[in-house]
């Protein structure tokens, strides 16, 4: 079998090094949001980058068990006592396109709109009023934008500003911006979401656009431990007990 | 239905809470470390805490692309392609009892072992001596303890030196100490691993013995995003060849 | 790397044979049922021992949205549209001790049980009689027995009926039958349930005790499929609301 | 919370119904097979149809350890010995795009063909071309077409005869047929392989393009079962030895 590659990180008996750093100076001197960092682009971040990781990291990790992540794994964990990894693994398998993955499709979207604008030389303005038109007209959400509760995320604000106030905000925010005012002149009032506010920050760290779904999974897994930890705690198994309403065809007594 | 119960965080319109502490606030002034022990202990740790915590994150990390974790993690990002948590996911469930998961038998081992010491009045190296003379005559393995690799893992040294440098050393890691010397006497040497050094200083730190298999998946999964997007980036979709070795019953051509 | 040994299947660029067989034979000839025998027991069923496989297949199958199982699925789905394989796996992520995988364990009961019964030369009742006894005394569940819902399983009472009509009944059922008997006795009236008449069917077959559980997880995979689609065709992403009390810590507006 | 709606199954105290058919009875008089289509159908299948979905389902239960699918279930139960369910959900969440989900993006394309066919008034032949030189054009793969090991897919045949000799095949063996000699003629020979063959059958036998997915599930979630009973019962913990080459950024010993 032909070895697999890897430029990640690599291990003698003695030591264990990341992207060519050893671990245990990592571990005496850096945070694990370096490490994450590191991990993605392949150098340590400045203050200021990681102050945003560590940001979009605490913004995501947890949002009360009813999402739908905490109440995968809080119902794995009422049927299956046995193996905390079976329910912090389903809460993960909800991060989608509807819950906490909306930032992957967002991040694509910023480059999309980014490209257009240089090559058909448009204003971020112009090219994100575009994509604004062209989702009322196909009549399709727009990713990282609008929250079924939140009417303005308090987290996109805090993003944005400490993006603003390092120096590091660039075009990805300045699209999302963008996008936002084209969404209220031509659709309706839609705030950037954690999801859009996550997705520009990455973008203008020059993240991949994956990034946007795979550091959500990070940072919500903090949570899912918590609530995981709560459920066995608190709760006995199979306790919960979801109404169900039957509408199919009737029983067949003599089926 | 009964509405599910929480302590870990609330939310409303406008604010989000993390154990009573508003997620802006965090994002501006925590780390990712902090709010992980804040999530697990309803409050901040002291910076001391904080670098054992990070210390430990960044130590279970990544452990390349070999690791069951992050090999399931590869494999199925090989078969399915438009699935990052899919991936991540199955990483996470290798997270097991033989990989990463000795941490919490080896937690409940200490509790078990302190509790016996203080019982029968027994010092921390007749307790140790005991429960390695017992794992010798029942043939079972000490969790937390030898590596298939490492004869002497560099992060059990470093994360011990920062809990006793900070102070933070207790009986967990005395015990674990005590363990390993009782092991050299009475079996062979077999050094503590990190996950032994996990749940000896995460015990020290007064954490339930679940989180030592919970904070080691926080810690993985940093590195399995960074294994997965590699995948993805380096590799054709079923790159994978394993050899196979087919022992069971011939063929049936009529069959 | 050394290659992978198995006895399951083989292939070559023209056949596949499972156990030997010929998969196009099998294809042709088969049932899914009798294949699944013959992958866990090397030789296909007679019609009566692929009678009671398909009866606890079908038996097991769907338990409505609310079993666990099915309700991690759908929670799954509701925040992931675009991964029926996440939503899938969440679901068997439930399937643990209290949900679906008591058989595994009460397999291992019935199997203790007949030794101490052979060994110390007892009739199945007197060794019935001590773990009904052992698990009043340490109030321990027994694996098996019992329900939430119903008061006798109708699937007991048909696995049961076949397997006594088709003359494979054996000392798996005879000892559910005394320790059912003994509970009523010791404990209070505790009928076998699904899990239990699949674990004691499964041993008088000559399945290994983990079948319990895997058989389980194959029967309600279909179910799964079936309620994965049913969510994808009839609700919205997002739909689910569970109600949350928070009864942590006040929010703190200052920190 | 409002009841969760379905249509699929219900059940009191007494009895449990699947679509409206008392379980007993299924399990007295139906095969697994029946369940499935009945679950997915809301009838129970004629004999004819019965044998295309055992025959879908035995073809595709198993295919070695080394399928990414069970590869991944295997690694898992490698490293994690206590949770079968893991390792059985890690082999479910390896079936996606490029292994074992083809077959869902095949009935897609074979609804999109017929469409067009219908509404342009083109022969088969002629909506199959044009599919084929478009995929050539954008340099895409053909899903449900070529296979990495066989050059002609036994399985494919024996599902295209069955549905032949019941005269249940339809439109979608035919475009299916029709775009492989497309292809000859315009790419390369490219035999329709399993997934391609079990989503013309299930496209002729009426079910929706998800079933091609999900219907592969169910089959394989038997071959997993027998590979993790087989892990376990073989090998050791944390058996795999994956050979690994290091090409990043050189260990710097003093970071």
């Amino acid at each position: 079998m032909e070895p697999w590659r890897t430029a990640i990180s690599t291990s003698d008996e003695k030591s264990i090094f990341i992207r060519g750093f050893d671990v245990t100076s990592l571990m005496l001197q850096a945070t694990f949001a370096d490490t994450i960092y590191l991990l993605h682009q392949g150098r340590l971040p400045t203050p200021d980058e990681r102050r945003l990781v560590d940001a979009i990291l605490i913004g995501v990790s947890d949002h009360g068990p009813a999402a739908p992540s905490a109440a995968a794994a809080r119902i794995v964990a009422s049927g299956n006592r046995q193996s905390l990894e079976a329910a912090i693994a389903a809460g993960v398998l909800a991060i989608g396109d509807a819950h906490g993955g909306a930032g992957y499709e967002c991040m694509q979207m910023i480059g999309a709109g980014l490209e257009t604008a240089r090559r058909e030389n448009l204003s971020l303005e112009e090219a994100a009023s575009r994509i604004a038109a062209s989702a009322k007209a196909e009549k399709k959400r727009l990713p990282g934008m609008g929250h079924r509760v939140h009417t303005e995320d308090p987290r996109t604000r805090i993003l944005f500003n400490l993006a603003r106030d390092s120096g590091l905000a660039g075009n990805g925010i300045a699209f999302m911006k963008a996008l936002e005012e084209a969404a209220r002149r031509l659709i309706r009032p839609l705030p950037v979401n954690v999801d859009g506010a996550l997705a520009a920050v990455l973008y203008d760290l020059g993240f991949h656009p994956a990034a946007a779904k795979l550091i959500f999974i990070i940072g919500r897994v903090a949570g899912l431990t918590a609530q995981v930890m709560e459920e066995y705690a608190r709760e006995k198994p199979m306790r919960v007990r979801i109404p169900v309403a039957y509408d199919g065809p009737p029983p067949h007594p003599n089926k």
